[in-house]
């Protein structure tokens, strides 16, 4: 096939993969006006999706030789090898965007792999949910090639928000994304155990929530914050020390302990803490942590 | 020295310990024109209140016999304990307000220790930032005989905000604060482990802040969502199952040890979830960690 895209107008694109992301993806692709092909190993999705318009393709190889631009979004980067595979020399000459969430070594070296059969390589990480896709709350971030990144700038334009380029790094995407679940599963670890102390107690989830709001609030001004005084290797203690966090976290592993809740999450939490106060931090904020973590990492 | 307060007239006040929050309490009675009577273990700290109209007491027992409402905010309730014993019988038919954190049996032991010594008593806890005390910010909890609470309500309104009663048993503003605490705490480290993990991809903690707050943000939408979850033990994988969970904390875990990163808490969270997916949870959505916790607390 040839491009068939004229300047404005909307290109040919391939999505491969159709859980509810990549059927999210399929779908404000179709919005866009672009002509989507679709592929899942499990066929029946593919066919929803055709109802509204895709091309359901049988294989990976059909699929990718349908479009310039190729899109694909797993479980893992152990999938997304296993569809490649499938697809063959269909990819060469075409540009793969790999939205699949992993780890940033993955990222590099599916790039690496791209680069030998001629493929170009852009990987992506989307951080919101499904539900914003297309939409103008969506956020996706891309890194690779910037000028493979600005020949589908356009397209990628239609899976909505404001697509973030983050650099020629092809880890660099993924790099955010882990770095960004990272806190995203411990909060809602803390949300989750919590609720369950707060059970122990006889409060119920939705008579905490409100306060529980009220915490997240406070994460808003603490971040930017807590980020500066880490970029700039600063920790005043001023008001909030480590010693006060300390106390506040055993008040909290006492009361769950006396419940007898699991506290892995905390007591980990509290023993990183503890090394602080044990090399003289104690009078510093809380983000001396993140020099604790990293001295003690290239430490090992 | 008796009561002086005609109703709607500002009742005398004592606040016993005055670290940066002592301080900001003291500071907010002022404003509030209460007379306010302050005792501290460093005199230093009460000349400063002085000098803005405070009355500094020279023991405990001075400052508790100078009010009919003593308020004590200091470290812990060991700390608490200390001044208590103090202060001696000059407590005896006043009110205290303890606005120390702590685990709620804590406050129990301490509540019935007050009663035994006809000392009215009232458990609290600050839940917003030293810098928001006095202004409609502040977020204070009380629990204990509500009689007792509404006697001093007027007074204690003085601290900002809307104080809020949480029922007779004395724990219960403790309850509260141990879980608000957790969900903050865990939070909190989970930044800190963040901006590490990023800094050894090379991003900025500048870099990754606004997105982090994306990721707040988004907790805002899920916490009350969670908590219906929870409350009707209800849990829906729908487009987030915890196999999914899973998946993006093991490459969270992954990238982190590659750059030798303590793994500690998101490990432990991990393991939790890992519990969740073994008792065959894993198209559940994340808030059945919740149930699972509180049944192996049951079951140890």
């Amino acid at each position: 096939m040839t491009t068939r895209s004229i300047k404005g107008d909307p290109a040919p694109v391939t999505v491969l993969g159709l859980g509810p992301m990549g059927q999210a993806l399929a779908a404000a692709f179709l919005a866009g006006g672009h002509d989507t092909t679709v592929w899942n190993r499990t066929a029946a999705r593919a066919e929803i999706l055709a109802t509204r318009g895709a091309t359901a393709a049988a294989t990976p190889a059909d699929a990718a030789g349908a479009s310039p631009l190729v899109v694909v979004c797993v479980r893992d980067y152990a999938a997304v090898r296993a569809i490649l595979a499938d697809a063959g020399d269909a990819l060469k000459g075409r540009t793969l965007v790999n939205l699949t969430a992993d780890a940033p070594d993955r990222a590099r070296e599916l790039a690496d792999w791209a680069a030998e059969r001629g493929v170009d390589y852009l990987d992506g990480s989307i951080m919101s949910p499904v539900e914003t896709i297309g939409g103008p709350q969506a956020v996706v971030l891309y890194s690779g090639p910037e000028p493979v990144y600005q020949a589908h700038r356009s397209s990628l334009a239609s899976l909505g928000g404001t697509p973030s380029y983050l650099g020629a790094d092809p880890g660099r995407a993924a790099a955010y994304d882990v770095a960004l679940l990272d806190l995203f599963w411990t909060t809602m670890s803390g949300y989750a155990h919590a609720l369950a102390l707060a059970r122990t107690q006889g409060i119920a989830a939705r008579d905490l929530a409100p306060y529980a709001l009220g915490i997240v609030g406070l994460m808003g001004g603490i971040i930017p914050e807590f980020a500066a005084e880490v970029d700039e290797s600063r920790h005043p203690g001023d008001d909030a020390t480590l010693v006060s966090a300390v106390a506040g976290m055993d008040h909290v592993i006492h009361a769950a302990r006396a419940q007898r809740l699991d506290v892995g999450v905390l007591a980990a939490a509290r023993a990183v803490a503890g090394r602080a106060l044990a090399e003289g931090y104690g009078e510093d904020s809380f983000s001396r942590l993140t020099d604790v973590l990293l001295r003690s990492a290239a430490h090992r």
